[in-house]
């Protein structure tokens, strides 16, 4: 359900829409209630209560502050919904609901928010997820950048899968479900007004129906994790970390757009370490993962899927990368901040 | 478990510690993880997976922006967790988990933040519900301010319990566990470090255990709800319209310390409106009111609870006050913003 756009330019949030009262109140009849419109959300409650499924459950919250808050291929409303249904479905879960906390700053325009919460709807309709309850508050200019959007996601894990950072093994294959960096380039690109010759979109895309493939084809995936801010080689090198193994990677094997990779050797960045927001990486035991990467391949997410590398003996928990003329560097963790609000 | 201060009063948040990459780890491994401490953060994974007991569950979501960040009574972190822990026991829910999301402000002392961290973790042992997943952005210095807090609560339902804002029905009573504006006061006073002889203290506090009192006392409450911002009047004015009903009120029964009377008779302000943290309305079928009543009244944060009106018929649903002099008035919803950043 698309909805026109109901303000005048010159309305904008001000300090009543924060105050619990009828402007509050007004706010979140005409505007979350009328966009996020489901039955849970419609009872008006501080809280929401369902009845889930048997079994283990996941929570997960991230907060949103991506600077600009449009940008090629989303924006920070669909963001927010495919971030949070991501790192719970990174654990193999079946997202169920969302909870979503609005930080506003005072005079931000109420069409630029219809048009976010309108497409967090759509986003959370999309993936069968819905916002069940929220929250409003209102800082006072200059106290905030136009919007903040913290949300969080409950879902339910299927029997038998055990999936978590610590279980990477020696031996174990090391996937990606497609082409490294597209969000980080499409924030920086909106951001600096650059133009590469073709525009780079944003990845940004909710997985959890890749995962329901892929924990279906193999059940016994040891790890999942999204590679969001510090990119790849960050998200590796926590996985390294934790299960206290090494990995080694295949740099001919890495699957980056061209003109992606044409921007960042003219910033002067690394794919690596760029974020992406549709992209998960997965380890599993090597006699499964020819047949889940061929799986992951039959999904339009996983259309670009790759093996990247193998999880290696290293007692000092390295990540290298075994370069195309056959020498190996280290991949190490971001230090430093590469692309501040990035996500 | 109590820390000392690590920092020193220079370091502070810097945009490194939001990239996602080393620094981010540290901060989240040498305050967070170090402070909530708990299993199943400290998975390190990004997020949790718990099995909840059998039953509906609920889940809720709240926004912190309160300035100052530190008052009397509280502070940011310790309100961050009540605040949310109270959303998810108005339904009658026992609390299970929380997650919480920072949004930092570059610059802020690091000192300050561990202040809150501890707080927080301090507030979420004292309630038995731990803090089992969290997230952490910085925004450039000027785009916040200091650090917002979202945090978002999961609880179980007890079987038998449908306490619903649309449930008040003519002739119930309408209770209230204590003193009303506590909150709003200590807040205004020290914003504008004023002295009204004695302290106000916010009565910021977790309510889950007066709760659960109270559901096991009477499980068929038929409404509960903490009057936060706007205060009891606003409140009560929501679950008017939500159950359709009016509400009658007597002035000469509401709990108002003489020094909150005393210091909203010289900043004009009226003590319905104010926002309480640590404060239940419960409406109940009359049957039950005086049990129920004595039920809190034994509970240390119902000791002054005390039975202020009661549900009516009204088409327009009103709220009205019966006065110490005989007549009555309208209590309407709060229209504009009175106290701006109370929670």
């Amino acid at each position: 359900m698309n909805h026109s756009q109901k303000y005048r330019t010159e309305e904008t949030i001000d300090l009543s829409h924060g105050s619990g009262g009828r402007a509050t109140a007004r706010l979140i009849k005409e505007l979350f209630a009328a966009h996020f419109d489901n039955a849970l959300l419609n009872q008006g409650n501080d809280q929401a209560v369902f009845t889930p499924p048997a079994g283990r459950m996941v929570m997960s919250t991230d907060g949103h502050v991506v600077s600009p808050l449009f940008f090629p291929g989303g924006d920070i409303g669909s963001l927010a919904v495919h971030g949070t249904l991501n790192d719970v479905a990174m654990s193999g879960a079946r997202p169920l609901y969302l909870a979503a906390g609005f930080i506003l700053e005072e005079g931000f325009p109420l069409a630029d928010l219809e048009r976010i919460v309108i497409s967090m709807a759509n986003a959370a309709r999309d993936a069968e997820t819905p916002i069940v309850t929220g929250d409003t508050k209102v800082v006072e200019r200059g106290k905030g950048d136009g919007v903040f959007i913290t949300t969080t996601g409950v879902g339910v894990v299927p029997a038998g899968l055990t999936i978590s950072g610590d279980r990477a093994q020696v031996g174990d294959k090391i996937l990606i479900n497609g082409h490294l960096g597209d969000h980080g380039v499409a924030i920086l690109s909106s951001r600096e007004n650059l133009q590469f010759g073709t525009s780079i979109e944003s990845d940004s895309a909710a997985l959890h129906t890749l995962v329901a493939d892929m924990v279906t084809a193999a059940p016994d995936i040891h790890c999942l994790r999204d590679p969001t801010r510090g990119g790849l080689a960050t998200t590796l090198n926590e996985l390294a970390a934790q299960s206290a193994v090494g990995m080694r990677l295949f740099e001919d094997a890495m699957p980056v757009k061209p003109q992606v990779k044409a921007a960042c050797e003219i910033l002067g960045l690394d794919p690596l370490y760029i974020a992406n927001e549709g992209k998960l990486v997965c380890i599993c035991p090597p006699q499964h993962a020819d047949h889940l990467l061929k799986t992951m391949q039959q999904h339009p997410l996983g259309k670009h899927a790759a093996i990247i590398g193998e999880v290696i003996e290293d007692a000092q928990h390295f990540v290298q990368m075994q370069t195309s003329f056959g020498g190996a560097r280290i991949v190490d963790w971001l230090s430093g901040e590469q692309l501040p609000r990035i996500c």
